[in-house]
């Protein structure tokens, strides 16, 4: 097991329907040298890419972007949920489902962030389904911009997201795969990492 | 001028009605150098304080939050907007109007991250009438903490949430303090920074 497996193990809480709670550390309280430890690892998985740009949706991609874009040494750009007043009305937009909040948001980026010359990492906390990461790659194939890598830090091996996305050809690393989990015993289950 | 206030001056967009653009280093896109040095910059300014935790407030506070606990060291905590399906009952709550976004919000933070024995120094980007931070010092005070502190990216010196924090004794460190902003010219004045 890696970092990030052994401290799921240690301190994730599942709950029935297939939740698994990580607020101590990952979300809603967070440990910063996991997110630092999280950052190095992506910059190994994705050595030799040209990346220029993380890209990531806030709010919870945010803090685990900075730890990303911090060894890459790149700018990121965080994607907005739904129109803001103080965001220009030159942006692209996608429109995405979220499998926790069971809410539909439109997700925007202001075109002066995203361009044909970008070579992006796009960088989340959670994959289950998908659809989060779906529009942050229209988001870039709207700009021309070329989707380098996705990193992710936690995806759900049982939902359809991951085999999507890696079905498209996508270069998709996650630190942690989780195949199955026990409300009653509280185990964690994961993919072989390699 | 430090370099942030000097930041402001070579990318800050001024707009009518007092706005102040800074996306691309400071919110939408992020320049991880500028928050590296925010950070640093804090832990000056609070050097000696016995901070065990950082709280911030979603979204665009978890960035800077992240890279101020980096140099403290301490764990972060970043309340949440409305109630969310994967947050459990047991939060503290207060209720903050956004100046910016025109909304009111119910802000939560978990019982099990803030406690009476912590000593929070509370991060946010930006304080203008200090809504954010009034609902952020109220949930500190809930769980019986100590706010040892309290840092911001940018403060608008011309609205009144600076004053009423000071005046209640708090240490408030703002990296730049906007005292005036001309949208024909496009200049912005600072406050003298210490």
């Amino acid at each position: 097991m890696n970092f990030l497996e052994e401290r799921i193990v240690k301190e994730g809480i599942v709950k029935a329907g297939n939740v698994l709670k990580v607020d101590s550390f990952l979300n809603h309280q967070i440990d910063i040298d996991v997110y630092r430890q999280m950052g190095e690892e992506f910059k190994k998985r994705f050595e030799g890419k040209p990346i220029n740009k993380i890209l990531t949706i806030e709010a919870s991609g945010i803090g685990i972007a900075c730890a990303v874009a911090t060894p890459f040494h790149v700018p990121l750009v965080s994607a907005k949920k739904s129109t803001r007043i103080n965001i220009d009305g030159d942006v692209y937009t996608a429109e995405v489902e979220s499998f926790t909040h069971k809410t539909k948001n439109q997700i925007i980026v202001s075109k002066k962030f995203l361009t044909p010359d970008d070579h992006i990492l796009i960088i989340d906390d959670f994959l289950a389904n998908g659809c989060a990461l779906q529009g942050l790659i229209s988001l870039v194939n709207q700009a021309g911009g070329t989707v380098e890598g996705i990193g992710i830090a936690i995806e759900k091996g049982f939902q359809i997201g991951g085999q999507i996305i890696r079905n498209m050809g996508y270069q998709l690393e996650s630190l942690a795969i989780v195949e199955g989990m026990n409300d009653e015993t509280g185990e964690v289950f994961f993919r072989e990492n390699k």
